[in-house]
């Protein structure tokens, strides 16, 4: 695979062929990773940072052959600024790799343990969950981080990343290789498809005999083809539609600054809030100095009768506003009555990823904390903490709202699966 | 839905409508369910083993209709057997409805539970799945089954059972219907398709917006075709193909004891032995007392040249053999070179169900348990302790050779799904 080059073809059997053969390689490593002491690991990984930290100037200039690609296909200064590489994120990448190897190895640990009337002793150990194809857009640090992430967890990962940052992530992978070979481990632990061809795609999410997962990281249209296509299960989510709800005991000034710090710390964020939610019997309270702070900030409020008569800028909210996810300086705000309202708007119109009460009612959070039905719920803080890194799990791949396997932020121990080991004295059954 | 009559009809959009009926119908009694007091499930169980107590008459001629239908159809007297209810079978499925009520509720579990610097407080807690395709054969019995078990973790089940058992599995049903009116739940948290189109199938498995997760039930045709054609998360597996391997140091009388058991306590089963490995340097020791105990028994054997040479009775095995799932008294033997071989073997035409090692050397033991990928790796104990009750989970849907979220076997935890509850007292992200 090293030396195939950057190609363009569309010839869509090659590619699937191509797939294929980095799938079976994938698989191989996989036998030897899963079994791989976490030193190993620890090794590979800190190797590959090293080789990130020396390569820099190599780095640089792959990245600026992207960058002139880029600017050529008339990409957005957005899209450019997610694409570029210079030194501090190069350190960055290559410090993400140092950490992950810091974190502990979730593979081998015992989840649960018991022993059986017959003597039978039974522990759930956590594995490897096999190959993971990671397709991806134009930021080239996903190679480090979803690759190191993937190999953490004793997987094999296959990187597909967007057509814009191919040389610099190739590059970045080329790192991760050779960390691998510096620590004894399968160098196809960590591979990358070289074309831009996006048959390579469709490739991937249909080859379950070859890939476990797929995590798909970027922008709604990746994720939803990937989410259509895919013939393999599927880590991700398709919105972020966040609610706050400001419930009638809530604490005005808690209120004030977990509704403004779920909006307007990042608009970009999955966690970052679209609707507020607030009591009838607080609105006229908690609303208007709320709009008043957002607005000042540049913030466009959408509202219902209620918020408009409160805050004269806003402008009327539809249907589709609580349907939208933003991802922007704009927030819905709409009064409700009470609990059960705000609970039936969030799952009407909510996408179950990450949802929050403002309260000083105990009772009443935990009703919301049970009956929401969300990947992440949660009473008194700001849905920006929705993150594998503030949840402590050291780094994330993504963050899913899928109901199986893996569900909120997925870090190194969501990408592992498990077995039943059963240890016996001669034990048969009668 | 319930009084629907039991039809024949092949208008499919009709019978995808259906479908799509019983998902919508299916969902709204999950966000009900959710948030159910154990009590209630309990209560729900119970009067549904009562009702089926009962009903004993009613289900008895009802099963008499699906007994004339399954003789005019032609089934063997296996399957007929299978279908076949009696006083005693139906006290065995009250019996088993009493059981799963007293097992402990799996929802609201705290699975982990942690605090950050910032003082937010994280808990995974277990939720219900959501809804429940079952698709089986020809045992009434599973109506029962599968659908206290789902009920049991709060999800809401859409049952499709054999078409030759509908009129039975229609009237168990309904008995399961009528204890969740009696608990004051959702009725629809169970319902059953009652037309024998095929059709019903085919819709349940691509209907990804209202079914969560497909268990099929039965025998390999069924889950291949569901493994290939559903567009919704199956826990399954296809083959059971065991192996018990007998190491140099295996103790001889366990080892005989073992394979004996592993294969002949039920030749039917997913966790029966299909092949023995035996290492070489004790295979004319080991493998004579234990084939002349088998084919005593009736048993077949199929052995590689040196197994043939040990047993005369034994004829060869071919490649295909190795790879063949008997469900019968069929067993291969194959004689190996250690323990990296007989690894090598379980990789190469195992189904990662069930593998054992036999053996009295303990790092011989770590080393099988550490590198067999299969769902459930035993030492000293016979493959047949494969099942759900078996390991202590009171009962199960089925065993799993999934890598994503359910593996080995699964019972009312495992038709569960989790979510994260953070705790704040104002927290907003820096």
């Amino acid at each position: 695979m090293a030396d195939m080059a950057i190609a363009s073809t569309q010839d869509a059997d090659a590619i699937r062929a191509e797939i294929r053969a980095m799938g079976r390689a994938a698989k191989a490593a996989t036998a030897r990773l899963a079994t791989t002491p976490p030193e190993a690991k620890t090794r590979a990984l800190r190797a590959a940072a090293a080789a990130i930290r020396a390569d820099q100037a190599d780095i640089l200039a792959e990245n600026a052959k992207d960058m002139a690609f880029g600017k050529a296909k008339g990409l957005t200064p957005a899209l450019l600024d997610r694409l570029e590489l210079n030194p501090a994120r190069i350190e960055a990448m290559a410090q993400g790799l140092d950490d992950i190897a810091e974190l502990p190895d979730p593979v081998g640990a015992v989840t649960a343990e018991w022993t059986r009337p017959n003597g039978l002793r039974i522990a759930r150990v956590r594995t490897p969950l096999g190959v993971i194809g990671v397709i991806y857009e134009s930021r080239p640090n996903v190679t480090a981080d979803a690759g190191a992430l993937c190999l953490k967890a004793g997987n094999a990962v296959i990187l597909r990343g967007g057509s814009e940052s191919i040389h610099s992530s190739t590059r970045i992978a080329d790192c991760l290789r050779a960390g691998l070979r510096e620590a004894g481990l399968p160098e196809d632990a960590v591979q990358i498809v070289r074309t831009r061809d996006r048959a390579a795609v469709g490739a991937l999410l249909t080859e379950p005999e070859f890939i476990d997962v797929i995590v798909p990281r970027g922008g709604k249209s990746l994720i939803q083809r990937v989410m259509d296509e895919a013939r393999v299960p599927v880590f991700a989510h398709l919105e972020g539609l966040c609610h706050v709800y400001l419930h009638t005991a809530a604490d005005p000034r808690k209120a004030q600054e977990i509704a403004w710090n779920a909006k307007m710390r990042r608009t970009g964020v999955c966690g970052s809030a679209e609707t507020l939610l607030v009591d009838r019997a607080v609105a006229g309270v908690l609303i208007p100095p709320i709009a008043a702070r957002l607005i000042e900030a540049g913030c466009e409020i959408r509202g219902d009768e209620v918020v408009r008569a409160l805050v004269p800028e806003a402008v009327p909210a539809t249907e589709q506003d609580w349907l939208t996810e933003y991802l922007d300086a704009i927030l819905s705000i709409r009064v409700v009555d009470g609990l059960d309202a705000a609970i039936a708007h969030i799952e009407r119109y909510g996408s179950h990823h990450t949802d929050s009460i403002v309260t000083e009612d105990q009772a009443a959070a935990d009703a919301f904390l049970k009956r929401v039905d969300s990947a992440i719920v949660m009473h008194n803080a700001s849905t920006q903490f929705a993150d594998g890194g503030e949840f402590g799990m050291g780094a994330e791949i993504g963050i899913s709202t899928g109901r199986m396997h893996a569900r909120g932020p997925v870090g190194a121990e969501q990408l592992t699966s498990f077995k039943y080991v059963v240890r016996g004295t001669g034990q048969t059954r009668p």
